[in-house]
């Protein structure tokens, strides 16, 4: 392996420590050597990567950042009608919050006090994507009769952030099965009459389909 | 002011000192001298009534709990239907959390990682009364054809968490607007046609008209 493939590999490895650690003692109490020793590094080698543990928590949330910015995109090149592009990006983001714990560390580092100065705005990166789909939803004029975008928006956005709280605790939050129940409950208000026999709840992406299994 | 009135008093003021500095710091980097010189009383008065920072964290989730309990039997005392006692408990937890630290701090204490051993589950709390309240709502019949109680009640639950964890950073998300945008995207789905009319999205107790003006 040359060396800078070694250096790339020791730097991934740390990230994923940093949010293992993240994620089971909060930014606060998590520890430097904590860190390294889940990695398998040194002291030494964590601070040639990174100058602080604010820096580690810096890389964890721009690489959910980055997990996030790709899931808007894959549920785009999909090609399917807004209103399926977001549920199939709710599926695709709760799968990542139950198996992918920088994306899970990510949203939690951004929440509760004390918050951390400069964090990334995960929930609102989130809320951003959501509001612009309902808003291709709206003026493609696929939302039901009287239902408004930003009406929606608020729904959704409140709902999913409430899965991913609840989920930290009790994984069933971020099932399948719970977050199919919700668009059960919200697509027959939320969708054009004439849309809704199109629109599939659980999903129109090989990911969704396997977590229903 | 007689002695016990005084020591009443007292840990009153503690509990929402120690509310204010843990909503403030969290629960971890909360110090007994702040919480003390916010509630203008002595190192000893604190630790008169306390043992811990652990023992005040159970006292502001108590506390809390205790509104929680009385939300949900004032909606019930109402006499009005199951969903509106629904609706009804919403607003008036939304306006707790937005005007009473206790509340809100009593919330943030039981989420997140560190969770503390044996803090109180307010949001379990929460979330057995939404469901009951859905099921006397499904045993009268007055949910739509089709909805069910625990449809129902994921996507309520997951919604007003979320309110809860997005007004921490921006009030926007519990002021009664926001509310009321949920229940009347919600309740046409919820809601039997013949009792749809009948329900207010904006509550219909004093509290909830006064927070609407």
């Amino acid at each position: 392996m040359v060396k800078q493939e070694r250096a790339a590999r020791t730097r991934r490895a740390l990230v994923r420590a940093a949010a293992e650690v993240f994620a089971r003692d909060g930014f606060v109490l998590a520890s430097l050597t904590s860190i390294s020793k889940m990695a398998g590094v040194s002291n030494g080698a964590l601070h040639f990567h990174f100058a602080s543990k604010q820096a580690l928590a810096r890389a964890v949330e721009e690489e959910a950042a980055a997990v996030l910015r790709a899931i808007g995109a894959s549920a785009r090149a999909g090609g399917s009608r807004p209103l399926q592009r977001l549920i199939d990006a709710t599926h695709a983001l709760m799968e990542r919050l139950e198996r992918d714990v920088v994306v899970r560390a990510g949203f939690e580092l951004g929440s509760g006090p004390p918050r951390r100065d400069g964090s990334v705005d995960l929930r609102g990166q989130w809320q951003g994507w959501v509001e612009e789909v309902l808003k291709d939803a709206e003026r493609d004029g696929i939302l039901a009769p009287g239902v408004s975008a930003a009406d929606a928006s608020v729904t959704v956005v409140a709902a999913t952030v409430g899965f991913e709280q609840l989920g930290a605790e009790d994984p069933a939050w971020t099932s399948a099965r719970t977050l199919v129940q919700f668009w059960d409950l919200l697509l027959p208000r939320l969708a054009a009459a004439e849309i809704l026999g199109g629109l599939q709840a659980g999903g129109t992406t090989p990911a969704a389909a396997s977590r229903q299994e």
